[in-house]
């Protein structure tokens, strides 16, 4: 009701409101899973003797809380740009937003997988696959949401529709990268954890131009 | 006194104020309740061997974790619906609020007892048990919540008395069938969590029905 | 500068945004430190033969976990009262309220130990006295953080003196009483963990009193 | 677009938004990673014939938990202190502030490894240099991310060029003070540690002198 009425700021109220939970909810499971990687980096008991070695001995758990970081950064920061160019959120959108939630929230456990496995050669490329899956759903995920917002006309209508078109561009080939290196994690599983990083980190590099657009134009 | 004089937004800003950081303090239990569920799951020992058919065998704590994330999520969803119809809290709803995240961090731990003891013979009727009751006790907080929101003209003036009535409705059924679930736990507890997965997502559901008319009209 | 300048909403902002993320923050603690009490509860080995007994026998744990759910939830609350009356913060005020979250977020760790301890003769009354000391120190915080904003005139200035008073008057007895079960625990661990129980939940009761006050008038 | 063409409140709407969701994910990593401290101290096995000696003999991980809590909050403050000042942030600020995060979220690890080792002669220095190394990430990511929002003219225009200068330096010398202790870690490690917990009180102390500044003139 109040919706119909209102002008400028106070319109939308209802709706910006119902975004403003999902997004305090979905920060707050972004940075609690972000934040757990660390609880999962044990020192391997009898360690007392040569502690820089049991310590460099732990690279695959650096590495493979690296790349989580970035990953679960990098799907953070696309989460802002797409509630940024959000006009209101729908019931659909919520249950999507949950189901990212979902798949990112798993990631610590193959997180953990990874560091255990990635020096032994046999369930290393297990390891790596299932990492690899749960990372290209994440990134599906976010894929997906996008989509859904556009296509249900959710998004900000003084968003032009080029930045609609290259915002979903950006979030498309990576999806393909992510397939190849799941591939490649079958035959080279540390070169796939190394191409999973510099993903986290590209991702996070377009989207910056995108953003910045809007606000110079 | 300054609730009195004020027009427009400053008007219920103490009440408003207040949501505000129940809110916050609800999201924040609900995101980490909802991210520590993955921190159970942990690799068995000596899965070098055969990693594939380790992490199949998990699937017990797969599934357990799938029915609380959408439950919780579920919870999460029927707070903002809750939250989004309040005028104002008082201290009562504040207490009640506090019971049900109580009863919602709670779950951790049957989650844990369930996906440990989902495939023994004996002891998986108490698991599905406890872990029905458990949830049991969230959904009959939430109708409580709401119930006492509206019986003490919490809930904002604008909105419908159909609204309202439709909502308390959505609310009660599904109480019923948690108590039938949590009955079917003792003879078949597999199919009782199976049926707790189904109404968490059925209350993802009617909700949003809800939700969207104001909206709309 | 734009203190002096700004009138209504504008004027108080660079203090009420510093409250805002104080708040956000303290908001986080206290969830996290609430959510997290549950990890310590665990089911004890070799229960699949007996899992009901096994269940009744956490009943220490179950009680510390109520008691310090409660007496978190209790300071989670005299926090949100605090706060709501406070006009603006400064930097001694957010020193004080780190050390309040200091105090809260070592909860978790007597927790454990009432947990573990409760039933075993010795032990049990060292448990407990650290347990209530930690509680004591919570509730001391609480105190000297209100008394500091009174004396440094942090709080609205539509404030009655007699609400101050009130809201004082309040906080002061409780300390008394924690004293008085500390020394009880010493003697009957079992009966001050029930008392931490009561206290907690009193607590809870005479803010709300106070809360409705200034809405009601 | 509406960037240029509002005034008052809504005109720096979009990048306020970007700061909101940058201010609430980061008080969220910082509020877990604080409250997570905790979960590293455990009671010791077979403790419950001299519960007090093993108390005691936990002082470590006490010293351990003081020194970070106190570290994670001072990098809080420091955050809270630059964000204040911003206008808004762009697309580097934001992937510096996860760097930050990165740092600020790997301490519970060396807080863990300090806990265990400060009390053996061999590998204390080992820890307590992996640990001075953090706190000092943190403190150059803190630097770091300052300087770029003074020369991408991030900060708010109404901000004196002398309040720039003077926190930019308060900011300095506690580097040189860091790699100062972590260099007397090699040799005195416990000496270096309460250097670690003076550090993270005198940084609690400057800011505060600054940020009252604008206030009071």
């Amino acid at each position: 009701m109040e919706d119909e009425v209102g002008a400028g700021q106070s319109q939308p109220r209802p709706s910006a409101y119902r975004t403003g939970r999902m997004e305090a909810f979905s920060d707050g499971v972004f940075a609690i899973a972000i934040t757990l990687l660390i609880l999962e980096i044990s020192v391997p008991a009898g360690s007392n003797e040569n502690l820089v070695g049991a310590l460099v001995d732990l690279w695959p758990s650096y590495l493979a809380y690296l790349v989580s970081f970035s990953t679960i950064g990098a799907v953070w920061f696309a989460h802002t740009v797409i509630t940024e160019y959000l006009d209101h959120a729908d019931s659909v959108f919520v249950r999507l937003n949950l189901l990212l939630l979902l798949v990112v929230s798993f990631l610590p456990f193959p997180t953990k997988l990874l560091a255990e496995f990635i020096h032994e050669p046999g369930p290393e490329r297990i390891a790596a696959t299932v990492y690899g899956i749960n990372l290209l759903l994440s990134m599906i995920m976010i894929s997906v949401t996008w989509r859904y917002a556009v296509r249900a006309h959710l998004v900000r209508p003084d968003l032009a529709d080029e930045d609609v078109k290259t915002l979903t561009k950006r979030l498309t080939p990576t999806l393909g990268v992510y397939v190849a290196m799941i591939l490649m994690g079958l035959v080279q599983p540390v070169v796939a954890v190394f191409g999973y990083l510099a993903l986290a980190l590209f991702i996070l590099l377009p989207f910056s131009a995108i953003r910045r657009r809007p606000r110079s134009t």
